[in-house]
């Protein structure tokens, strides 16, 4: 078997060995309904308590305000849509042109049904501009939501100046930190936010898990309702065995938070030398304040899809800027808000590591572009 | 340690070993996201395209009928709010009074935004009467939703004649078929419904997954918005490793379906038998048309409370049919829509029993009721 060079973990990344351990005794002997009184239901209960404390722990949250979700979509579309009823003198809604299509789809769901949405630009770098939410934010506004960090560049916002806006204007302030947490430090106090989105896939949980932090006293309805579970927030029978897992898989990533940034960065450095080395003409996305490991480049005259068809071959796999039909090659929403330049936007992929790469990956990854680029 | 019979089956299942085994490689090698286009995400996207091929088979639709959910919570609320729009002149609900609360609370959450719903009533054997749907439904209909099987008594609902009475009327119709979903045949032409809401962990699969079966040219808007997984219709990374342990299990439970369903019936005989030749003073609660191994009890004068803590002691897993606090008894809802005599309301158990109950189950949990009640 051809050697594998994983280096598309924004999109998902492996399930962390320990967090598996963890979760078996739940997919397999605990298998009993954590919502039921009886004592054969008690060892989920208390899987599901000490897994909430442990996430709580690692956002600087209380366990009462950790809500768990299938994941970050989910997390996303009922901030945005369990919000929107709760106020009619406030009825809009702002955020970034940058968001996933999660908040981006969610926000478009309210607008068809009559609640506005106002979306706020980027600068090159693809930060948001705190005095533009100062100019076009007002006691209409409900909710502001801009994600913490950015899927496709990795720029990093300035969530404590933009939740300090919202809430001088009155309104409720939500971050999207499924790139982010398990990633950077996250603290929900110094972010200052009401509400934040995550997914377990995102920092070596498993898939179709998540949570939503949701600051006590914030008003939010309901997005699915039936039984009690999640103080009769979030209704469905619960996840027990991918809630112990996210729990796991997050408390090691947040251990080795400040070791897995200054080896990434370090991958990140030998990355970018070998290519500036070559003469390859590219450009590097994103702000200087980034996801460690995020590394959107977008090389002149080039198509993305092409390249990573080209690396895939090699057994290497990273994501385009763009996704391309068999018509036309779409620039990416974000591409076209930082406003690059076609000539670099068609030929963008996104190399993102994580702390199990190694040197000789990134060493492989960077020879690889060379041959192709040259 | 204690021997556990587990006989609450209905509020969840052990996980089938063969669906953990299916589940293992996504969990742990073949981590790719299912939506990335290079080599190595390919399993997991033949993975899924076999799962929901699997599924679609096993209740007779087409596979790309079959939309991947968290459970049957999201799949019921889909359905509810996901189809309040899409017709103003449409705009009531019919359900029945004895739904699940995945089904009753979303309901509510439609009603409280303007949207009207109107509640059928049950006959005392908890089945919905078709001529009561006929009165009842109008050109104003927009949706009806019933139940195929109840979660408490176990009733079998006339699906198709209802789905018969909708359509004609110009309604859509629903059915969660959650607890009935790899218990007793379900083919979705012979019932007839336009959409149908399943949850894995109710027939030996995991915990957190689910589908929604959409028939072909359903108008329902996607209620978890953002990526285009699921044909667009549902976002978030897709959960591999669940949805191949849900085919894998529904898969076994439906070829053993007639096996099972002759084997439940003896278990259930055995133990009314017992019960009987100990004069108690019980009723059983349903229909004759029932879900196997679904045994709803109320016992006259007792508390079922007190009855499942008595039987948790002896290792015996029950549900109660009544909700509990510190002050008072609460009779469940389904129990008041059949109109149970309150003197054998309060004392009600429900025993839900499974293909893994054996015969010494059964007679250990009839001797341990008759040593509590006598």
């Amino acid at each position: 078997m051809k050697r594998l060079i994983y280096a598309d973990n924004a999109a998902t990344t492996q399930l962390d060995k320990n967090a598996f351990e963890a979760m078996q005794p739940f997919l397999l002997n605990e298998y009993g309904n954590a919502s039921q009184p009886y004592s054969f239901s008690r060892a989920a209960k208390n899987a599901i308590r000490n897994s909430r404390e442990t996430i709580a722990r690692c956002i600087g949250a209380s366990p009462e305000e950790i809500l768990f979700t299938s994941g970050g979509t989910e997390s996303d579309n009922w901030v945005i849509k369990g919000s929107a009823f709760y106020d009619e003198k406030k009825q809009e809604t702002i955020t970034s042109s940058i968001e996933h299509h999660a908040i981006l789809r969610a926000c478009e769901d309210i607008e068809r049904i009559g609640y506005p949405v106002t979306y706020l630009s980027t600068d090159p770098s693809g930060t948001v501009q705190p005095e533009e939410l100062s100019e076009k934010i007002s006691s209409k506004t409900r909710l502001v939501s801009v994600m913490l960090a950015n899927n496709e560049i990795g720029s990093i916002q300035d969530i404590a100046a933009l939740a300090e806006i919202s809430h001088l204007a009155g309104a409720l302030f939500h971050t999207d930190a499924v790139q982010a947490v398990g990633h950077i430090k996250v603290d929900v106090d110094a972010l200052g936010v009401d509400m934040l989105s995550a997914s377990a896939h995102k920092f070596n949980g498993p898939k179709g898990i998540g949570f939503l932090y949701l600051r006590k006293g914030t008003p939010l309805r309901s997005y699915i309702s039936g039984g009690a579970q999640e103080s009769g927030m979030r209704a469905g029978t619960e996840n027990v065995a991918s809630i112990v897992g996210m729990a796991e898989a997050l408390q090691k990533n947040v251990a080795g938070l400040e070791d897995t940034e200054i080896y990434l960065d370090k991958l990140e450095k030998k990355l970018l030398n070998v290519l500036h080395s070559g003469n390859i003409d590219f450009v590097r996305n994103g702000s200087k304040n980034h996801l460690p490991g995020n590394i959107s480049l977008s090389f002149r005259n080039m198509d993305g899809e092409a390249l990573l068809h080209r690396l895939d071959l090699l057994g290497i796999c990273v994501s385009t800027g763009s996704a391309c039909d068999s018509q036309n090659t779409q620039i990416s929403h974000v591409l076209q808000a930082i406003g690059l330049d076609e000539v670099y936007a068609k030929g963008t992929i996104r190399i993102s590591l994580s702390k199990y790469n190694t040197e000789s990956d990134v060493q492989e990854i960077a020879n690889a572009l060379l041959r192709i680029l040259r």
